[in-house]
């Protein structure tokens, strides 16, 4: 009786669903088409980072004719382009030299896991899939380098699977990837804003309105013109963490008190231009903060790769008004920003430490040279004795000691390590100096939100569910793969995996006429 | 030099982020508008529940003319009318014969903690002010009876703050709303659909397109009607928990495995509606699962007055695979919720106990007869001694005595609670049978999320970040109130609070012609 109740109240709730849907869908308004179009264009991408290069390299490759990139900013790469240059690929020969077991099934669950279960499965699936075939690409076809056999862990993953740029950048891939659109005939414009997109009264997407010259800041600038997209357009426009008025409408806590990792251009105009067309935005007020980030240095920096690199996986994190360790350094973004805000809130401000052994096993063999900048930008600080850095940020000497004691315990029996993380292979305990230290401070990092898409990186119609016609998405603009909360070393799979798939299928669109 | 260089960078965003905005407006399209329209209101408002109903009626009060509200479904009242019937009232007079002190501020910072700082501050505030007030305009205006002295506690709050209507439910509310309404000449329709929000090319809501006389899961039935809004159009449709692909979108966990305590009509049509013509939606993946549901009776059912009224206050919720306390029974709805998901998930069903003394302290006292019912639709069930408890669900008898050991004797000192649970003035030791038990299950029940609004109940377009001409909205429909989770009693407050102000800045709009 029971179950038979249940059954005709759902399927009473699914078919008014579906009635609704067929019923908004007749009452569309679309955008008036231009009178002509100033340049004609099989498949426009919109934007210039990882995704989009990735999507307008491979629609090339696919036979889509004519492709073009479009770039607001004067320079290509987006964020991508300051990105740390790491990318989670599970399988590879590295691990496997190092005798690392890792799945695509394990990085799934970390994922999923971490993401506290927002992400879509299918497309946590299909990117585990396709990221040591597309690593391989990068290699093989794109000739970006990678450093030789290392492995590093970033927080929320199980075991180290991410593998580093040999510049330590995100621009090793993508100066890499311009090089390549230029050898295979795929031009980006840069300063080429796009103003509008254009959907025609049959639904789907025919083009854009650009300003071309455009100079970032003035809204008036450049030349307007119609570009038409005759197969397809691809949306790989980016997240919006510079933008803290947008932000704010969906994280009030993310006030112009907080920096950002992002490069200025990232802001929201076209998550609201995606939104006005119909696009489904998706997950908007998961917006990631950085907690390893220096409030001494603008932007992304590189403190972070101290913090991170060597403090959180062979040193430790510290409160400095207690002298203890406040969160399992290697917990995921959302939880270690969320616990550094909580201390700086109080006025208790945390810093990274490691010593001499712990630099010298991690980023002074991953990121050579790293250090020395660090140092004489004066983001990371070098002390002589565990004395001098309690002087320096006003730490109670005996409870950092004990900390560090108790730390260097746990180590030594391998078990029970007091923050629950996971002791890196090769750890030495703390106390050899000189010491290092880094002040942390979070700053808006990653949307996790965006654009609804299926499998095949079509966006999807608010009104019916169905894809837009002529559109695509990948990388940071697109919601539903990272869930919550995003692993560091998985954007860059992301946008890769996901910009190649969104561009092959957009190469496959017919041509309207 | 650093400060220099920040406020370069901010400036040069805010003014991108101006551009942009204005650059995007005037790319807009709108909706056609019909030759003619069938019948001519001032103000709509779409939606019967404690919102809707509260916005007409103040619009008419303040001078809007003709208004009318519209529900889809048969019956008005939408979840509104199967709602608790409690409603937080800071400072009410029940509170103080009870010598319970409590402020605007710390409702605001009970809110605010619990909605981990998703909501909007200046919401929160006007709300809570308000709340007081609109109790007073309930109880003197439109003749709502609360329980004589009797002030209740819900998840997330730091003190008793509850008062509840005489007849248990949201319904004592809404039936009053509803004479009250006929009263004063503004009628209700049933069976009237909205199919489309008619936006015109000023920008201007001018009306919707209706089904009258629809037919809940039968999309094509009913007439095609277009009626005007000369004033203003508000939204009060409520939120989307009954509809299960909608909300996987934003919360893919939220599988037809779980059921909802909403009422079926509880879909996504005007969340899609609202979208397509250029609201901004926002915090829409928070989607709340009520934790005290039982999955021994369909939607919201009535076993919850029992797993909280009784057992989250004078009880203790059991792990039936442990014979321990899982969480504190007087956390906040996600947080429960999340606890019970992850033991069910484990095969390790919860069960909310109390025995005699709680019943008779609680709801046998503020839901005369509720327990009766309970017991009589078999959601609760009542035991004679603690071992037979234990022999029912499968407990561990010694844990579960042990767990009640320890309860015991934390209250007794009204200290260490081991859940960290506030102690309920009045608690007697758990000891004195008859025992009562019902299972928990928890159930889709609100949504966090909905259009942007100002403080006067305008909704925001996702273009010009400006107000919408002609369109207003409140209650669930609405995002920023109740941040990540809401907390118990304060829907209700939200609803007529919100509802009020929509309607009578409705009521204020010049009419268009």
């Amino acid at each position: 009786m029971t179950t038979l109740k249940r059954r005709t109240f759902l399927s009473a709730g699914a078919a008014a669903a579906l009635g609704t849907v067929s019923g908004i869908a007749q009452a569309k308004s679309f955008d008036p088409m231009p009178a002509q179009w100033d340049e004609n264009f099989d498949v426009i991408v919109i934007g210039s980072g990882f995704a989009g290069l990735a999507a307008a390299c491979e629609a090339k490759n696919q036979g889509a004719g004519n492709v073009i990139v479009l770039e607001k900013m004067r320079s290509a790469g987006g964020n991508s382009v300051i990105n740390g240059g790491i990318m989670s690929v599970p399988g590879s020969a590295f691990q496997k030299a190092l005798g690392i077991k890792d799945s695509l099934e394990l990085l799934a669950e970390d994922m999923i896991r971490e993401g506290l279960g927002y992400n879509y499965p299918e497309k946590v699936s299909a990117m585990t899939k396709a990221a040591l075939p597309t690593y391989e690409w990068l290699v093989k076809e794109i000739g970006v380098e990678f450093v030789d056999g290392k492995v590093g862990q970033e927080g929320g993953h199980s075991v180290p699977r991410h593998v580093y740029t040999t510049n330590g950048s995100g621009s090793g891939i993508v100066s890499k990837q311009l090089e390549y659109a230029k050898k295979i005939g795929v031009p980006v414009r840069l300063r080429c804003y796009v103003e509008a997109i254009i959907r025609d009264s049959d639904g789907r997407v025919k083009g854009v309105k650009v300003r071309d010259g455009y100079r970032f800041g003035k809204p008036d600038s450049g030349k307007v013109k119609y570009l038409k997209a005759g197969k397809a357009l691809v949306l790989c426009y980016g997240g919006f963490g510079a933008d803290v008025n947008f932000r704010m409408k969906f994280d009030p806590k993310l006030t112009d008190k907080f920096e950002t990792t992002n490069q200025p251009g990232a802001t929201s105009e076209l998550w609201r231009e995606a939104s006005r067309i119909g696009c489904n935005m998706i997950q908007t007020d998961w917006i990631q903060c950085g907690p390893w980030n220096s409030p001494e240095e603008k932007g992304m920096g590189i403190a972070l790769y101290f913090a991170q690199g060597a403090a959180a996986t062979m040193g430790i994190w510290v409160n400095t008004a207690t002298g203890k360790r406040f969160i399992n350094e290697l917990a995921n973004r959302k939880v270690r920003a969320d616990a550094v805000i909580n201390n700086n809130n109080k006025g208790q401000p945390c810093i990274a430490l490691a010593d001499q052994n712990a630099v010298d096993l991690t980023i002074n063999q991953t990121r050579k040279g790293i250090l020395d900048k660090q140092l004489e930008r004066k983001v990371v600080h070098k002390f002589d004795t565990l004395e001098a850095v309690a002087a320096e940020y006003k730490i109670p000497l005996d409870e950092l000691k004990k900390t560090i004691d108790a730390y260097n315990a746990a180590l030594a029996k391998q078990s029970g390590d007091e923050m629950g993380r996971p002791f890196t292979k090769n750890a030495k305990p703390m106390g050899t100096g000189p010491w290092y230290c880094s002040l942390l401070s979070p700053k808006v990092h990653h949307c996790m939100g965006g654009v609804e898409t299926n499998s095949l990186g079509q966006v999807i119609d608010i009104s019916t569910d169905k894809p837009i016609p002529g559109l695509y998405a990948a990388g940071e603009s697109t919601g539903g793969v990272h869930g919550a909360v995003r692993l560091g070393s998985c954007a860059t799979m992301d946008c890769l995996v996901n910009g190649r798939i969104a561009g092959a299928n957009a190469a496959k669109e017919s041509a309207w006429s």
